[in-house]
């Protein structure tokens, strides 16, 4: 039986690692989505941790890389979400809906709403080609399942592209107007838009 | 008759006043869209109109004022949108459709484009609230529209709250994926997303 050692091993150090800078780009994205990018230093993402700026160079190069973190987990999440979503049995209209709402969900998440509030504006040169690629992979997934549901006659047949994007627009729009201390839910305002989506607002 | 005088009238004076003002809106509101709001400055909009910021601060305050007065802009084209369409012969349907469509249109323009991309936080607390009554204004037309087209029946029954929210965020969004220099006209666009919205995506 081994000491108990007041020192950590590799594998401990790690997981540490991975905990603090997790904790970095949770305080931060929480700042980023009630202030504004902009208006936050990592000073005051620093401060809130009750460390200093320093320290979070440790975890992060620079406040250009804590928001491409924060925007890649929440594409990420989208990303996910398609995935699960296709791979699920069930009709193409089955998946879509499956799709649509955990997408609108993501975006009223911490993640997802600063990918939505903050824009891509705000990325460095450098940092921008990751972002885009994301984004493509995500309306592309958005547009194949959109195109197996029409292929597989579960939804009508529609413009595939101008539906991606009416649905992402519908669907990301929460991620500026959501309170996460609403009366609703996110989870029932993501079924209640995407069921007005599916079925439209024509009278029937 | 009179000489003709090399000094401008009053009535000219104002009116040169007013076309010099909306010059440097115009311009700054291209620089927001491109480059983000903060990565732009006031010297730069100077500087594409071949004067100095301080000829810019005869005209505007502030770059925070200029900002509330692009988004003013924009936030005004959609309420007269909603006036005119309310005020026109016709269902609720038909009166919601047009409103819909120039939403989108506004949305794709150069002002309405900068209120999507740029977003309250970049607004000082001061200047908040005249863009948050323009907002709540629009918002409150859009649900009187859809409350007016379930009140005579030519939409279906629906959560007009929910689906004032769905609509203006999908019909937000090309704010901030519209290239002007695509295939589609805005008029296009608009017209191929509200279709979309109106009859739904499921099969009928």
């Amino acid at each position: 039986m081994q000491d108990i050692s007041p020192f950590k091993t590799a594998s401990q150090r790690k997981a540490d690692r991975i905990a603090k800078r997790e904790a970095v780009l949770r305080s931060a994205v929480r700042m980023f989505n009630d202030r504004g990018f902009h208006a936050t230093s990592l000073d005051d993402v620093a401060a809130a941790l009750g460390i200093s700026k320093r320290t979070i160079y440790h975890y992060l190069a620079s406040k250009d890389q804590v928001l491409l973190e924060c925007m890649t987990i929440g594409l990420q999440q989208l990303l996910q979400a398609a995935g699960e979503a296709r791979s699920e049995a069930g009709t193409g209209r089955e998946r879509l809906i499956k799709f649509l709402r955990r997408y609108a969900e993501i975006n009223m998440a911490e993640f997802g709403r600063c990918v939505i509030r903050t824009g891509e504006e705000a990325l460095s040169k450098e940092s921008l080609p990751q972002y885009r690629i994301l984004k493509r992979d995500i309306d592309a997934a958005m547009r194949q399942m959109l195109s197996e549901a029409v292929a597989d006659g579960s939804i009508a047949p529609i413009d595939v592209k101008i539906a991606a994007f009416t649905l992402a627009g519908a669907l990301n729009w929460p991620g500026r107007w959501y309170a996460p201390d609403g009366v609703q839910t996110a989870q029932q305002i993501a079924a209640s838009m995407v069921e007005l989506l599916m079925r439209g607002i024509d009278a029937r």
